[in-house]
């Protein structure tokens, strides 16, 4: 198939080198030289725009960009997408964005003809490369199931979540849940080694208990309880604070347009900022158990 | 085996039964008289106070008492367990109380001569009928081994935590982080439900993701999510919003012994605080969802 | 002077007829009909759209929207103020917004030639119809003093927050602590009497002490402490909780683009924000003291 | 007058030292030598024990003791107060406490004869040196009068607050809204410098505005706002972060007790217990601005 991807980062490249990789012809578009030339060397074909890439002859566009503001422009912009773009093309944004401007883009793209897909993921850079990211799709079924093939290149768990802009609602209320419950894990896993317990044998008691988690299961935040876990390397690599910081603001922004309490997620966020302002937003989001104790 | 039982509530009655049915013989005293008339009728031997239980011929003592004051009063007081007690009977309390006073009334014990473990439960009335509670314990590991048997009369799951205390340490770790999960769990789905989701499709995606906790897997609070939830009966029957509200001041004062920071998990006790203030105590403590939406 | 004045509702109809009163000469635009009438018939001029008032014969235009959306439509929007304005009219945003935003149309309206100033209210409907509003006014320190006469029409209390969009900053931050210590006044009121004490006795106490605050001392949310205060009137008229809850929002979003903590600031936008989804959103702001106890 | 005074710590000491600069006769009793003797040196006379105090020719007895355990132990203990008192002795406890010990000491202070009041003070050591306290008190009205020239002795504004412990409901309400209201102003402060303001400029619009409290005005947390706070002097001296701690935690137990919520409350402690547990619980609790911002 003729595929067209737009953002080529730390997510978006490895997720057009596995499309290349499944035998598909990719045009690609990022403002990063050294990126765009390491997609060429691997197969890609270079486009000089978003709308040169949406002119392209392709079947499917793809887009992974950082944030709202860049869907925006890329979909809407004077030179976007969307004003280049034949309608037999089927638009999908991997970008985590807020809801309402999922939305308001594919309603866009829906009154010129086009269908579109919001499809952002979880799995992180390590599930990019491997392929295994995990696609949470809002918009038409039918549409979901001519993308699922190009989607299973990418990824191994492919879940469809309702209309349109569903995709960035579940992400946005998972991720908020995740976040909570890090932190929560957070204080558990403190207060009762404070309290005298030993970290590993807490985890084991919560974990065959009603506070288990994937917070306290897989990614437990005390140093030495889950091997695999950034707690057990110094809170290195994984998925970033400053990047739970970024989804539960996506998340309390999409409560206040839709006039909804979030108090924990609202704590979260705060706590995450907090964190992050202490300078360490770079380390693991499990790293937030430094907060509140440095040991 | 010779048992005492102290406390005969919800709770302490099903245990007593289960001991009475497993073969031992069992010496009951409690507060309420159609309590102990049922134990007697069920093969059990009434005493008169706390210390005739504990001077019979015993060679454990069980207590299932509501809190920290009512352990005091029964172990140290005058008349109470320690000042009649026989230095072979084993002392067990299966309250949930804070861990200081737990380890102090273990101290005493131990300074003269009594061995003593803390084991709260969870599992709820129905784990105390069905002889399925967990038993977190905390004291001496051989006196853990010895207390087993019986305790397996009682219930599946019986866990060792550690030193005097522990026990209370892990259940007061673990239902913190159960009522922050429980809320987060409600506020994520509330806001995926508003964002235009359907309920049990969110609950699927957070059930495979990172999101996924004890709270949307097994007890969602959205109504229809889980069949045999609280959530889908009216938030009837199971674990009281009042009991948690209780377990949550127990944490926080822990950690505020403790001199450990639980933003999230005093948080959590405000908000059941609120709840129950505004007249929902006696819900099931998922029921917490209609404090932020009453659909 | 000759002045423009878009937005007519309970804020922008009773400033626009004290400038009628002051003697100035008023071109007026709004959507509601009625309004406008009214306005005519105490001597204003109705033009036809936001672009003819700014395209009459005016020296300064004075705007008062609900929120951001509508300021960026009015001023940047194809038939707005911008496009039409001519380069010698001082330009006024009284709207309630985002910095960003102020900062954003100020700076088109700079990049055109037009001074511009951003000058939110305090002082309610009350304010707006006695003229004695306090404006909270960012931009050029000339073009201010320039400003002055006419704001003081309007108002009494006139202040100058520094470069363009410190007005907004200057109210968000007022109006978030002011959102933070009612909620604190609150509960320290509702504690104070829980535990048996007077309610004017508390606050003649905390008056004279270190928790004394305007929440306190002009505000109290206890009813019957102060009996101007909307308490005493069972939380009727005054500033309502919707419109707290509005504030809150812009004072989140406003740290969340900075990038601070507001760690108590998200905390009382979402008690806000529970107590409107319980029903309670026109009442008074001080009536959030019902969400924790309904004596 | 002949008074007794148990406990010379960095509020005892100068209080006592003021009631023998007003002419009082002064039996004291404290576990620190050294402070003995420099009470000795300025005419006190030296009792071996608190029962010691008690039982010397006194008309009234007062305690500042650190916290609430203290307080039962010196007036309740085998070697205490109450045990050996006579019952012309009218008693003062001006520590601060929670509400509900204070009234069981009162009772039994009560049952056997003895009039009693809970005088919690305010205005730091500085205060206590020049005897400018403020002393909340609660008790019998007339027992008041009788105990106001000797408090007048040791501050200058002395509050009647009703029945026994309200003196503590008092302190508690005012010092949890004080810290709420400390984080809140914390926040507005680095809000709105970090959006481009002066701070001694949005202070000064915060203090002619609503959210203007003893914190902004008085206290600001902003360095180089108020020349005479501790902000502008590194946060050194004042009321430490620690003892704020303390108050709050005070009044969350308080809350627990009176079942009613303090969300901010309770955040308020959080807080500072996140501040405390990163080392900085010495400084003045203005300080807490550090926790959002290090600049």
């Amino acid at each position: 198939m003729n595929i067209g991807f737009i953002g080529l980062g730390n997510m978006g490249a490895p997720m057009a080198l596995n499309l290349l990789k499944a035998g598909h012809h990719v045009y690609v578009y990022d403002l990063v030289e050294s990126t765009v030339q390491m997609l060429e060397a691997s197969g890609a074909v270079r486009a000089a725009s978003p709308a040169k890439v949406a002119s392209a002859d392709i079947d499917m566009l793809i887009t992974m960009l950082p944030a709202s503001v860049h869907v925006k422009q890329v979909y809407l912009g004077d030179d976007g997408v969307l004003a280049a773009v034949g309608k037999q093309v089927l638009l999908i944004d991997s970008s985590t964005i807020d809801p309402q401007t999922a939305r308001e883009v594919a309603a866009q793209a829906a009154a010129q003809g086009n269908d579109m897909l919001d499809a952002p993921v979880s799995g992180g850079t390590g599930g990019a490369q491997a392929g295994t990211l995990t696609f949470m799709v809002g918009g038409d079924e039918a549409v979901f199931e001519r993308a699922l093939p190009v989607l299973q290149a990418m990824g191994k768990n492919i879940v469809y979540c309702g209309g349109a802009g569903n995709g960035q609602v579940a992400k946005v209320a998972n991720n908020m849940l995740l976040g909570i419950s890090m932190i929560g894990a957070a204080e558990a896993m403190n207060l009762g080694v404070s309290l005298g317990m030993d970290p590993k044998v807490l985890a084991g008691i919560i974990n065959t208990s009603s506070g288990r988690c994937w917070s306290t299961e897989v990614y437990n935040p005390y140093p030495g309880v889950v091997e695999t876990a950034p707690a057990s390397r110094g809170y290195a690599g994984g998925f970033g604070a400053d990047l739970m910081l970024k989804d539960l603001g996506l998340a309390t922004e999409a409560a206040r347009a839709a006039k909804v309490p979030v108090v924990m997620g609202a704590a979260a966020q705060q706590l995450y900022q907090t964190f992050s302002s202490q300078g360490h937003g770079k380390l693991d989001f499990s790293g937030i158990i430094k907060l509140f104790s440095d040991k």
